[in-house]
């Protein structure tokens, strides 16, 4: 170790800055992947719920940058499972890495190794890095409750030096939820982690497909101004495994459905957020983010992003 | 800032060690509170419920060690509405400090000041902070949802630099909920914490008020085998207000209750709880710890716990 962050993971993927951006499904293009990339860190695209035309559109914006691609796991079986091929195709890019998180990792885990692409798997409990590891995982995302978008209930700071024992050297281990600065970077690898992914922080950013009222919204908010539930995904009609939920901004539309049986099932209460959600409206859809906004003050480019973390990580790490 | 742990608790509060046990009410007795002052950091007697008698005893036990007292807020308030003269009597001993959370802190807080005693604040949120700084907290304690016993939704990692970007200087700040090694120790400075708040990890220490069978329980099991839930206050006919919950273990009496409406609130599901908490009958009721539990394999002595806390820090922050 020296004084620039090099770790397990800048030396295996070949990076200057410890700092995975988030496969945001619709948010993490290939713009920003590409400028994750290029700043020294590696930038994911956000393929989500497996829209192919979308995922190559998002390769094609990323140019020559090294990117990697990332998946809801179940929705990428559920897929699969009726039109083959998308898994196969992202492999066949030789993306810097594939990333799958919410479900049975092994058989794509498998493929993607036999094609020589590296497996990021995404985690929420001990149990499940284990499971990850011993699935095939190369990098185990350790993700706390914090993280903006799906996930569960343990907080980031102590399942990942939980994880970190529990994989044992076996695989790499990032830090994900709550994490927007250099301070988070750097209390990060004192956890034990060889680096971070990070979402909230870079959905506002220039580069993410976010429209500028949600990113608006979340500028102002503090950390205090999220919640954990199912609304979002009652709202889209996405059957969500258990125990995931999905963290998002309150907002007049989260206070509404919180209180009735059922949530925003209708047709009506659909459409009203799909056109929301459309309209970059914050008050008819709530913006989905981390308890990291109340890190976050602007939308800067995602180079910016990098520089800043990794002058406040080393900042940090020299006063010591 | 040196090779030493020096941040400005240790030197505000002549330690060598910026570690602070949680004021665990009734398992945080004087003899823990000695323990971990002796060995450098700072210990706080939990005075929790307001149990005058017990609040003596546990003084008497700490000897001439400078600890200081923790109080539940809104129960110490209920207290000195119906029987004045506890809180006086507590400042009277000149501890080394008062802690108190989970209410209006603001009468308290002006007491102390008054009588020369530092303020320990601890919160949830980053509003609570701002108040708590504005009542006169000398120190706020930002405590995230990871931490065993009460408390709130908010993950340590983005609360804690949030509440120091909040405080700016004007307080200090400790990171509180999911630390038990020197990993988050080191992680807590990084994230600009002068020091830690320790519960879990005393709480299985051998100074603690805890029955073996509770401990044990907590060594064998893994971080994610707690929850948040209000069936132990249920049980013990506890009034808490909203929003906070308390961190147990997961056990087979939680399955249970959690599947029944209203809880274990009849006569005799709360005769069993109380039964089984007298007779450390870890099926019977649950242990109330933290995320950290994962973090935990040994029921060692507290001034093992402060000399194995900070040399492991030391060695984290020394690698960088």
């Amino acid at each position: 170790m020296s004084d620039a962050l090099t770790t397990r993971l800048t030396e295996r993927f070949g990076l200057t800055a410890p700092i995975v951006s988030a496969p945001m499904a619709m948010a993490s293009g290939g713009r920003l992947a590409a400028a994750v990339s290029r700043a020294g860190g590696l930038g994911l695209i956000g393929g989500g719920y497996c829209d192919r035309d979308w995922i190559a559109a998002q390769f094609a914006e990323a140019g020559d940058a090294s990117v990697g691609c990332g998946f809801i796991t179940w929705a990428l079986a559920a897929h699969e499972a009726e039109t083959p091929g998308l898994f196969d195709a992202v492999l066949a890019r030789k993306p810097a890495a594939v990333f799958l998180s919410f479900g049975d990792l092994s058989p794509f885990a498998a493929r993607a190794r036999a094609a020589g692409v590296p497996v990021m798997a995404q985690v929420q409990t001990v149990q499940g890095a284990i499971e990850a590891m011993q699935a095939g995982g190369d990098v185990i995302i350790a993700q706390g409750s914090e993280a903006g978008g799906h996930g569960a209930s343990r907080g980031t700071l102590s399942l990942v030096p939980e994880v970190v024992d529990a994989v044992a050297g076996r695989a790499l281990v990032l830090a994900a939820g709550g994490i927007a600065d250099g301070r988070g970077l750097a209390a990060a690898l004192m956890l034990g982690a060889d680096g971070v992914l990070v979402g909230t922080r870079f959905w506002a950013s220039q580069e993410a497909l976010v429209a500028p009222g949600f990113q608006r919204a979340a500028v102002a908010a503090d950390g205090d101004a999220t919640l954990r539930s199912s609304l979002p995904d009652i709202a889209r009609g996405l059957d969500w495994p258990k125990p995931y939920t999905v963290r998002t901004l309150r907002n007049a539309w989260t206070d509404h459905w919180q209180s009735v049986p059922g949530g925003p099932a209708t047709p009506e209460a659909r459409a009203a957020y799909a056109k929301a959600v459309e309209a970059g409206d914050s008050v008819g859809a709530p913006g989905i983010a981390g308890e990291a906004v109340g890190l976050i003050d602007d939308v800067p480019p995602a180079a910016e992003i990098v520089a800043r973390m990794v002058a406040q990580a080393q900042e940090g790490l020299g006063r010591w």
